[in-house]
């Protein structure tokens, strides 16, 4: 398993929070998943050799949000 | 029909769009619903003998809006 903390653009409410951690926890592979709307950070708890971190930005990006 | 444009606080991404038109636009006796975000305000037209002006109030608060 490994963490790794994204810094996100564009989060800004309840609505987004759920949105992030809705469809990036339902992915293979990810343990866990936190967002800090305030700071703009996501916390995610992954397993490498089941989902990359390519894929996981990409959910992020999907829904609308931009990753740094 | 009558028409009102109402002031509300918190309204900040397209979830808010739809969690406010989506809502309010299905409460009988509301026939358009349309939200502009980057102004804070929603603009609905509505037939006043159906549902009150304070009933479509209560559903925006429901959703975690406050209406000035």
């Amino acid at each position: 398993m490994e963490k790794i903390t994204l810094t996100v653009q564009g989060m800004s409410c309840g609505h987004c929070v759920s949105a992030i951690e809705g469809n990036v926890g339902k992915q293979n592979g990810v343990e866990n998943v936190t967002v800090h709307l305030s700071e703009g950070k996501v916390d995610i708890d992954f397993d490498p050799a089941v989902v990359s971190l390519d894929k996981i930005k990409e959910i992020i990006d999907e829904q609308g949000y931009d990753v740094e």
